[in-house]
């Protein structure tokens, strides 16, 4: 997988990139990315890429040009049809699932403004997904691109090990994670459960699923609404909500 | 406000906090960060910060042990109660709302995992706040405390100039926002919409109100439950409801 990385920051992203798990698969070659300055494609001479906006307002806008010129310029000697990416407040909420569907991909362009709005005419007739990564305003789109690349690459074939993969894996069973303990088994007064501690592999495996559900239920009732439950975890369920009525 | 930021790869932080209004803030004095590497705190003599989970399974947990000796030197200093912020995917999801609570703390302390899964008496005796930025895994809890820093810090006062506060605040009032325009009014036969040429201001802000709305219901008809519309806006949700059943 080939990802370029439009923005006007492209020293924003080396402290991510080259950290961890990020620059370990690119080293394998198990990706490559490029950052694209965008301002580098403008044909205005003073290298302008924005302008106030047709009818007045605060805050300036992307102009098309810059950004049509630049992913023309990153697509243009590519086989394959890219996936061409805004990060935007506007767009689709961002999900596990949309990563797995990214990641299947060969060709990324992601598009970050930078505080900026962008020109209606990129959303329409230049990009193929709008995503943003929550409900929330950042000062531009290059952390929303760091989250899509750093959830998509990881999904790659042989990017992680086996030790990396598990724990946090929330949202692949649907489910929010049961909780972890490790050693020591009191730290300060502070026990481990028992049934932890107990070897017994059937009642720790019934011990987590519950917890699971539980936790979920709890604070998450969102997500269990799009899930389809197995009988024995409806049955679970149902003595959870039973418990929490008394 | 000041932010200490714990976690095992303190590197990953720069790019981003050295770029832009986070740098500008920092500079101006409106915020100050620390980033501590909490395996400097571990008591085993290999710096060693997890280890296998209790009941087996893949993958390792954060000790309890390195993150409370970590918090408590960076709490104990200071007068004020810190909010302390867990970053995981079983945390509540971030919203500009939770965004413009933490805004008015004093002190922020932010722990990030990295791929490990922490140590549950962390999140029951030692967090004051989960927070999850979205439902996507991420290779660490990093990209979630920059993007909780960058939107908090953005909402300090001063922070943000006139020209950089509009544009992107799709949350801030509800909606998203409307569509915007720049210069060429004709980009390669794509035309400027004829109302933001007209000068007219009234027309321009009835057209901007609608198209807010009209993108809203499209794409995010859960944010309009959570809304109470002026007597306008409901007249114009309807009238879009409407032409979408013709």
């Amino acid at each position: 997988m080939h990802i370029d990385i439009l923005t006007l920051f492209p020293e924003m992203f080396s402290g991510v990139f080259d950290a961890s798990i990020l620059n370990k698969a690119n080293e394998k070659g198990k990706y490559s990315y490029s950052l694209v300055n965008f301002r580098e494609y403008s044909d205005n001479k003073h290298a302008k890429v924005d302008d106030y906006p047709y009818g007045g307002g605060a805050g300036m806008v992307l102009q098309p040009q810059p950004v049509f010129d630049a992913v023309e310029a990153v697509t243009s000697k590519k086989a394959t049809k890219p996936r061409i990416i805004l990060m935007c407040p506007q767009g689709e909420p961002y999900s596990q699932k949309k990563a797995e569907e990214l990641a299947k991909e060969e060709h990324l362009v992601i598009i970050c403004g930078h505080y900026e709005g962008y020109d209606e005419r990129i959303r329409e007739h230049l990009v193929t997904d709008e995503i943003s990564i929550g409900d929330y305003v950042l000062t531009g789109g290059e952390l929303g691109a760091m989250v899509v690349v750093d959830s998509v690459v990881r999904l790659l074939p042989d990017v992680l090990g086996n030790d990396q993969s598990a724990p946090m894996d929330s949202f692949s069973t649907g489910l929010l994670e049961h909780p972890h303990y490790t050693r020591p088994a009191d730290f300060r007064g502070m026990k481990v459960p028992e049934v932890l501690l107990s070897g017994d592999h059937a009642k720790i495996d019934a011990w987590r699923s519950r917890q699971s559900l539980k936790r979920t239920y709890e604070r998450r009732k969102d997500l269990l609404e799009n899930l389809s439950l197995s009988t024995e975890e409806q049955k679970l369920l149902n003595e959870i909500k039973k418990n929490e009525n008394c």
